[in-house]
């Protein structure tokens, strides 16, 4: 019987085996790829707070999976396929090949942002192509840049990299948008933004890293360049809350597991952290800080009875 | 006129300052002292997840520091006396010397334990005394342990430390309890806990770490001693609220700055990060997280009038 058994080896469940092993908890962390999440697919950190020498994704992750190995936590390599008796005191998750009994349960599975499926991407992903400007805007100062999406998150992003970018193009597949009027109108009234509608990105271009990004007018069939050194893809973000979701754990209308302050799902006992759950902010820092968070609280779960 | 002012350099104004450099923002950092808060003055941290050779509480901070001066930050050595025009769109922030103008603040003022103020308690602080148990318990493992305190963070710390040394005495200085009576019961019925009431400590001894506690018995003038490798001094925790409150800025009744999921305070353009604020758990990566999250919600007021 464990304590604590925690889904997902991203930043937010590492840390949470931190905290969990240093409480003195019986943990057994599931992965069913390779620790590290999405943030081992990150070519560059530049903003995780005293890591100031920019290491790559990989390298972060790896001090992470050491930190949490140091203080011995138990880390198998499968893929969870349902939590039984969720609710209930004693929860059963279950894998292909075992079955597991714990008291608490963290769930820490992440989410991915939407990919567009156009050549070049995968290949550039990481050298000029992001999902995320928060993130990865800062390599593009002073360069133009491209954002692609037509909802609220693109255009802040626009507005955001307007503030340090040479130009920011933003491409939208329709000439509707779903971001909100107010945002639009900073965008229209911003000098540094420029918007294409009706066009739709057909293919990143550059040897080494981004150049260019071949586009297609959708109404006219007419296709044209930009030249820009960075594209930010922001088309949405999918959270993986199939388990959340089978043992009836509620979520957002986007899908993402609603918590309170503790971090405590709808369930009893159930805990979630980082990307999976509704935030303010996905950053490799405020998923870190949320396995500490969902650790401490599942750790006074099992200790008293409640968080 | 600056974009961002951030009050305070601890982790989280440190953060702060990262994310506020990245994002284009003319920021100024204003610290009354030098930069690291209170995580400056802790002799090791075992759990700032990545960092896993227990660097000390001044070399993580100063990688913290590193980071923001890496991005250019201005950092002035200035403390704040005065917040005037607090909730319009243009704030000054007054010191002794100067005074600023800004679009935003973050409140980044931290808190501070409260000390017993007896005898070796500053000498033997991080050798054995401390005042978090969170961060300093997994290092007492195996050992006896003293709690100081009667309320509900003395008993969860009690109950937390049971997991995982040899015993654990709380040490209250009357007979009754503010914790909860089912933390209460959840201590006693432990057979690792031991309560003595009417009991106060008079002083720490040890000569390079903390050996042994010196305690009187309030009612009978009894003295005698605990050996002990860790004491946790849970008497409660003063937040530094004082610019907070002269703006009327919305508090807890704990004194606590009250925020939104987005960090924003009761009044308008003003965030507040890190210990100051009413959150469920005070670690260096959760103030890491918070100064990442105030700092964007700043970033969004100030590119587009809300958060």
């Amino acid at each position: 019987m464990y304590d604590i058994i925690i889904i997902g080896g991203g930043a937010a469940g590492m840390s949470a085996a931190i905290y969990a092993m240093r409480g003195g908890m019986k943990t057994l962390l599931l992965e069913k790829l390779s620790c590290g999440g999405q943030a081992a697919n990150t070519y560059e950190v530049d903003n995780y707070p005293g890591f100031y020498n920019n290491p790559s994704g990989p390298q972060l992750m790896d001090a992470f999976e050491k930190h949490a190995e140091k203080f011995g936590v138990e880390i198998r390599s499968e893929a969870v396929r349902e939590i039984i008796n969720a609710d209930g005191p004693v929860k059963t998750v279950k894998t292909r090949r075992n079955s597991y009994e714990t008291k608490t349960i963290i769930i820490a599975t992440g989410a991915n942002p939407k990919k567009l499926g156009v050549e070049g991407e995968t290949e550039l992903a990481g050298s000029g192509v992001s999902y995320c400007a928060t993130c990865d805007g800062a390599f593009f100062k002073g360069e133009d840049t491209v954002v692609i999406g037509g909802g609220n998150t693109a255009f802040e992003d626009a507005l955001y990299l307007a503030g340090f970018c040479e130009h920011v193009f933003i491409m939208n597949r329709s000439k509707r948008f779903r971001a909100s009027k107010t945002l639009v109108t900073k965008a229209k009234e911003n000098p540094k933004i420029t918007i294409y509608t009706d066009m739709i990105a057909e293919k990143f271009e550059g040897t080494q890293k981004l150049e260019r990004i071949i586009a297609k007018n959708t109404e006219t069939g007419e296709k044209g360049y930009i030249n820009a050194a960075g594209v930010i893809i922001a088309i949405g973000i999918t959270p993986d809350n199939m388990l959340a979701k089978a043992c009836g754990i509620e979520l957002c209308e986007r899908g993402f597991i609603k918590t309170d302050m503790y971090l405590e799902s709808s369930v009893n006992g159930i805990f979630a952290a980082g990307d999976c759950r509704v935030s303010p902010l996905r950053q490799i820092v405020t998923a870190a800080a949320d396995g500490a968070v969902a650790a401490t609280s599942a750790i006074n779960h099992v200790l008293k009875g409640s968080v």
